[in-house]
């Protein structure tokens, strides 16, 4: 079996940490080889560049802060994906470049063409397989995150930024059906799992 | 009279920053408006980019410093450059973009032709009116290398390495010749501040 590359993307409160711990136990009861791994992807470098974009004293500008996520995943994918995948093992990413396009694209007003052109820069051909993009309505994420954690320099944006970075996360689904598996996370935590499950059943079938 | 961008640039050892001092003196003695600055440009961003790419722990592979030399350069031009031209200040760059092209491109082997989109992604239609490239003899650059300064990661490659460097520097300055300024330094102090003199000169005549 080709390994595949798995995303898992959407808002901040959708419920992400949640349904890895589900797709964790999909593929462990199937001895499925697999690696974990998040943006942006626990290399130095990577982890180096998050320092500076998770500290506002440094102040990059948006399309500077484009880039610097573009860096980040081009080491990801040298270091830690591709060598996965050329190894016959399953890669799934906790955020992809779908992020960027709703965050710093749909949230910010960076063009998508010119993302695209990073996109098509760092990755060559490489796009998921798949990408499972947990959705819920605003008042959902906001108040999950309230609840659980500290906001960063992201998360402290205002509402309408959260409403446009979800708008563009569905935009995009909706022009790759094939690619996205859209799942309602407004749900009892037993059916989202339920659909997760199904999704990577359909796509390993 | 419309402010100028003017770079500096050559291989490490060319004489950059004695050279440096004779622009200065220039523009001082006929009080003209203008900015010094070096990439990546003294925005905290930029440094804390240079520091990740000068400290050999972090491993970044060579299309992701290549990234991260623009994405500096972005913040560089946001904050620094572009500032100052609207005011009417000429800039003077220790350093740009024709460094990308021959250190990352022709020393390592980053295509051409990518980064010449990263170039257009980050600079738009902005290019310097003017680039006054100094040049050495390999082993002019290397002797004076030993005797000023400690050697960073850069210049302990190999010197295979820089004749390649030099060598699409000359190529750069070959195909835009109303850009370039090519100008010998391997020669008397005295004789090098004069060409330098006559170049900005003609440049502002």
């Amino acid at each position: 079996m080709k390994a595949r590359f798995i995303t898992l993307d959407g808002i901040d409160g959708a419920g992400k940490s949640t349904n890895l711990a589900v797709i964790k136990n999909w593929f462990e009861a199937r001895r499925l080889p697999v690696l974990f791994t998040r943006e942006p992807g626990g290399t130095p470098v990577g982890e180096a560049l998050r320092e500076i974009l998770l500290n506002p004293a440094t102040r990059a500008g948006l399309r500077t802060e484009t880039l610097m996520m573009f860096a980040a995943r081009c080491q990801h994918i040298e270091d830690v994906i591709l060598p996965a995948l050329q190894k016959g093992i399953h890669v799934v990413s906790d955020r992809f470049t779908d992020a960027t396009f709703a965050y710093q694209g749909g949230g910010r007003g960076v063009p998508q063409a010119d993302i695209e052109t990073l996109e098509n820069w760092v990755q060559g051909s490489l796009r998921p397989d798949l990408t499972i993009l947990l959705d819920v309505p605003l008042e959902v994420s906001m108040s999950r995150l309230a609840e659980t954690r500290e906001k960063d320099r992201f998360e402290q944006e205002a509402a309408d930024f959260f409403t446009r970075v979800r708008q563009s996360y569905l935009q995009r689904a909706a022009a790759a059906p094939h690619r996205y598996a859209v799942i309602d996370s407004n749900r009892a935590r037993s059916e989202v799992q339920a659909d997760i499950e199904a999704t990577l059943a359909g796509h390993f079938s």
